[in-house]
């Protein structure tokens, strides 16, 4: 059984009425709830708590963990911050929703800025499928619609991703690369685009789909493990 | 006139008098020298010039830095990595050289250990091209071989590179993606292994023909800017 | 000076009124106006001459060339399209256009349906840079705007390219992959969505702008030759 | 149960008095026993039977498809190749091993010559791991070593593969890309070198781990079927 994470800064459910009617358990509680109906072994962690809910012992027993942040990236602990990479690079699955794209561990993993255009008005959001047979994409249709969501637009300033999933279609008039992985380390990272905390998209079972298919792709392989350093030669000859 | 500035620790050239011998100029110098002669507009910076050298007008008129590091990591300055990660960022060059996996500058824009297997032991290095129609690889043949030189070995803990351009053969018994490229914001990055102190690698006029060839390739291009955030819908009937 | 040879099927020009009016010498013609005004050295060829146009000759003078066909692909003779191919492959630039994503020449490049969605509804396409520091986006801005196309929209069955620098949005709804490149043996791909031959596409200043930078960045490098087939150690030890 | 089958030209095992005593079964007899000790429901089919053993009941009950051809590669008929492609592309998967990269099917698929460097000449073959985290890669460690194989090397005219999984490196100072991905329409293509017909390489457990995991890797998905074609606007406004 797949141990999943569901880590959220819970801060505008918090001061945000809209927000909070939104998500009366958090969006860490509607993902937990939507993630364990697919067989997840799911528990939350909020910025709030000591170590922001990421002790070692949670981070150990974490097979993927998923990040939801947005006003309080800056008040997540540096120290806490490279414990997650390091455990991403030694093979635990990481899915960074949304706004997570300014988080100190997503622009720590990438190595660029994670800038992009944005603009709250309502626009409508079609994530088209680039990448039909790809496991994410299991049961996913042509296309996943959202009626209105926070727009985000290129230039999103990203490494190459490994692999193009989706890309969103905006009303307003801009496309986003909305569903891209990457493999660092021994640990796959999935970011996905939805969910701006004013509308009820963790509620849109096509996107809960997405986010359970990551979870399953992102959980670690079996594997060995690597050797760095000083080698001995394997074969004669070399002085 | 493409301007290069080439960073060098500069500390083996002045402990160990195998690698004076070789290199009396420094690594810096030897490469400055070679680079010159493909007609680039070459500077040097070394580790213990104020602010490294690299102070925000050199920065400035730098389209490519070169860089090599290895005993003093540790010693670079944070606030000077993380300008010239906002450089690379911003469309300047990048080639890190051999050792230079391991500097803070390579390690933060890949997101990575950048770990690797080692051995120096006069292994004979064979690096075969991959990709022959890439700009880096002009004139070079099907692969360049050095008679001796520090061993790398897979794995090699990078991001899945953009480009793979070379792959070495080691007589020991190992291989690595000895030279690769990343796009990262504007800025272009080659990572090129050869080039252990205590071997005359620099002087390899094949090895600097791939380097200048890289410091062409990673020039910046003519570009507008990009604009990121809030932004105004292109289309009506957006609220 | 680049050598561009422009080919085009050339029958909607002789059959409709309404393409006559736009393209008075041909979509070929007014191609290879626009790409003179960059410097090269352009000539064309079309269907109906002999070979079509495309001698040994023709093929060995040319350094890229430029594709456009729609009603009669099936009319492309089978043995010119090995003859492109084996050029490609030994390095000759290739730029498709349009519904050339359907030609035999693409198709069997790919090795795939090469299939997509369309419709000629006088949608609005704005062409949205995503890779910025490529030569072949130089000069292009944030993005291309073109009044009214025919839509071409996702999935697009082609392999993942090799680098994706556009995609489209469409005021219908939809998104496309439309400026995306490959390397096929020593040759370079580009693909280029816009083009429908009722609209004044190839007299967009800026979408001739990206394909004269296809064109010089397709150009062939200078490279030595692979050599493929029974090979002798290079190692003793080997029986 | 995954449902394979195993395609062998089967003329060596016939001619050649060597390669029946290391296969007295068939390089797919081999096989089959080594993948159905992995669990696959699998059955072999050879050049000399009616269409080659793949009729269309054949490819419709087969969910990966294994192809090892070497002599005879011109006798598989075209009729055959094409609707194996077809069925690639509809989702079948594809392991193509070692001498299959000169197949139509795979050349068909790829768009490339698919040459190489090869020498019968017992050289000792590493298989270094480059993906750790691939699914294809699970329990291999961190090489496969074989004592005596035919060397392959680069240059290997393929496309970019999708995912690089293993490098080899050759006693004889050669090195390949010898465990490559590929996406091809809804199909999952794998080609893994190994298997020269005069060394017991099919009876090496590691190597058929390795396709063993391929298998997995490659069976089809479930998905969506994809629309291709005249599609409606899904947005008002367009004419």
């Amino acid at each position: 059984m797949i141990r999943v994470t569901i880590w959220n800064e819970n801060r505008h459910e918090k001061r945000n009425p809209k927000v909070t009617a939104i998500y009366p358990e958090g969006i860490h509680g509607a993902l937990k709830q939507g993630l364990e109906a697919y067989g997840f072994d799911a528990r939350t962690a909020v910025l709030d708590e000591p170590e922001h809910g990421l002790t070692d012992e949670v981070l150990a027993a974490t097979d993927v963990l998923v990040w939801w942040g947005h006003l309080a990236h800056g008040e997540v602990e540096d120290a806490v911050v490279e414990k997650v990479q390091k455990r991403v690079l030694d093979g635990m699955g990481l899915i960074v929703l949304h706004s997570g794209h300014f988080s100190k561990i997503f622009k720590k993993l990438m190595g660029t800025t994670c800038d992009l255009k944005w603009r709250e008005a309502n626009d409508k959001e079609r994530l088209w499928v680039i990448n039909h047979s790809h496991p994410i994409m299991e049961g996913v249709g042509e296309y996943v619609e959202i009626d209105a969501e926070e727009m985000y637009g290129e230039p999103f300033d990203i490494p190459t991703p490994d692999e193009l999933l989706m890309v969103s279609w905006f009303s307003g008039g801009e496309v986003f690369r909305s569903a891209v992985t990457y493999r660092r380390g021994f640990g796959k990272i999935f970011y996905f685009r939805p969910g701006h905390e004013t509308y009820p998209t963790y509620h849109n079972a096509q996107v809960v789909r997405i986010i359970a298919n990551g979870v399953k792709w992102a959980a670690p392989a079996l594997h060995d493990p690597r050797k760095f350093g000083n080698a001995r030669a394997l074969e004669a000859g070399v002085e």
